[in-house]
């Protein structure tokens, strides 16, 4: 199968249809020297690559990967509360296997179809896997890192810690007589919910946002840095979920919580006077926004802004991950 | 040296002044979870990865390297008769080494001061050596591949064949004892110039424009085939430079540039009636422009568009280059 025969296979079906909503933004999709698109308002975008062996294990099942990839990018859409609108794909590929291909282009089209966006452009060269996609969406109004003012309450979404925990259980297990509750985690690393439809919700009444990519502390370090202030954590009230604390314990289950990366949740600031407001949207939406800490002037001057933990006897590593 | 400050020192500087004019179309640049443009118009873009060992040599100098990944997908929107406005990049990179870095970036640098173009968001990863840059820029009225029509001129910029020239002095000999000449070849494989300025002047006057990447009679087949035409090349109306001549032959020399790839010059179709206005943007800007054609009805009206040689006897192989 040659370059152009593989993109008119696999990639021309991720285009979406002529009569979508988002097709009349674009003059020309794939297929000619560049897209060009002719939307109004602000565009929001973001780039981010996944590199086998470093992001993703190479016995991934492909079809993960293909949501993997779009998931990560989409979550930082989210995290500026925009709404997806097209996306661009660079595909490395060692070789070019037709059932691998195949596998790929369904993970992504299922996460693309769910937020009704378009691939709109590419390239597709040969080389070790490495995957790297550009989100674009509408953004009217950025929630910035830089938000974040002395006082406001921090939450976090979801169940962080879950993906650290799905990485282990498919590093030591694979695909292999997985639990319901195994199974459930190594998901939750392969399959991330980029938190899209609830950012927005939430957006009106948020100072600062992130999406948790390298583990919690860490990534509320990046809202401190950037705000210039320093956040307390309440350790107690960061909730591991009930599959987390079956699997490797309630001590395990709240340090991954943490520490651990890959969850893709949202971390964010907002003004105390809408605990309640946010309380309704978690609860309307079912999923979980949990209050675990205060935002507090900086302790010294001189430094940047940085994260603590309450009790102070509970200390993580800080720092995150780091390439290199 | 670890991934932020990476960032930080390196490719911060890309990101322009805050008092350029691309700076006040710009919500966020780099530094949060996504950038975000709030410009009008037509906004095209491309995407383009190169890989080491398929696009570049591992010993390509690093500022080259820097220049031409920047070059390549510049031409893209050259070939759409764009402006540049701004770009991302995502590089992956199998270890921080700050003087690779710095000669990378200062490479890249060079393109985008010329251009006036800033980075505006990017992502770093560890792994094989592979670089994704998607450029961005205004395009009131895109050239597109399809546009060609029956009695339309055949042109070329530049003198095709020297990349490919060059690509193979490179791997002869590398940058050792090298002729005047041959550097020459050797620079125009690798720091290929993206026809930006060329092709806003002659955008008024074209039907149809792609850049040459695959080599000339390869990429024609694509306007060929978008355009449901055939086309037809006299052979020797194509002219190699001097400097591949003096190198090669004359008679290697026109079989390069006939079907070389890498050159990134633009190739496009005109109504007749232009012809002075297009030898006068060729004068007026010292770059050959040079008639090698003509737009054809297609010979069998149940297959693809396609090229042929004048004289039919010259036969090269089609197809151009194939990742598979």
């Amino acid at each position: 199968m040659d370059e152009f025969a593989l993109i008119q296979k696999f990639f021309h079906p991720l285009q979406g249809e002529d009569d979508d909503s988002s097709a009349e933004d674009f003059i020309l999709k794939i297929g000619d020297d560049a897209a060009v698109w002719k939307g109004q308002g602000n565009l929001a975008f973001s780039i981010d690559t996944l590199v086998e062996g470093v992001h993703f294990t190479p016995d991934i099942p492909p079809e993960d990967l293909g949501y993997r990839v779009l998931a990560v990018n989409l979550s930082d859409l989210a995290a500026m509360a925009a709404t997806p609108s097209f996306f661009t794909l660079a595909i490395t590929l060692p070789e070019a296997n037709p059932v691998w291909l195949e596998q790929f282009a369904q993970g992504m089209k299922t996460l693309a179809v769910h937020h009704g966006i378009a691939l709109v452009g590419g390239d597709t060269t040969r080389g070790p896997l490495t995957i790297t996609v550009q989100v674009h969406g509408d953004c009217p109004k950025p929630i910035k890192r830089s938000g974040a003012c002395v006082g406001d309450d921090v939450y976090v979404t979801g169940f962080p810690g879950d993906a650290a925990s799905g990485l282990k259980i498919w590093l030591d297990k694979r695909a292999q007589n997985l639990t319901e509750t195994e199974a459930y985690l190594v998901d939750r690393f392969h399959r991330p919910t980029p938190r899209v439809e609830l950012a927005q919700q939430l957006a009106p009444y948020l100072n600062s946002m992130l999406d948790v990519s390298d583990g919690l502390v860490s990534d509320l370090g990046h809202i401190a840095k950037a705000s210039d202030v320093d956040l307390q954590v309440q350790v107690d009230w960061v909730t591991p979920s009930d599959q987390n604390v079956t699997c490797v314990g309630a001590d395990s289950a709240l340090k991954l919580a943490l520490t651990g990366g890959d969850d893709y949740e949202l971390a964010f600031t907002a003004p105390q006077k809408y605990r309640q407001e946010i309380a309704d949207i978690a609860a309307q939406t079912g999923l979980p926004v949990t209050l675990i800490g205060r935002v507090h002037d900086k302790a010294e001057a001189d430094r940047f802004g940085r994260v603590s933990l309450f009790p102070e006897s509970y200390a993580v590593k800080q720092g995150g991950y780091n390439h290199f």
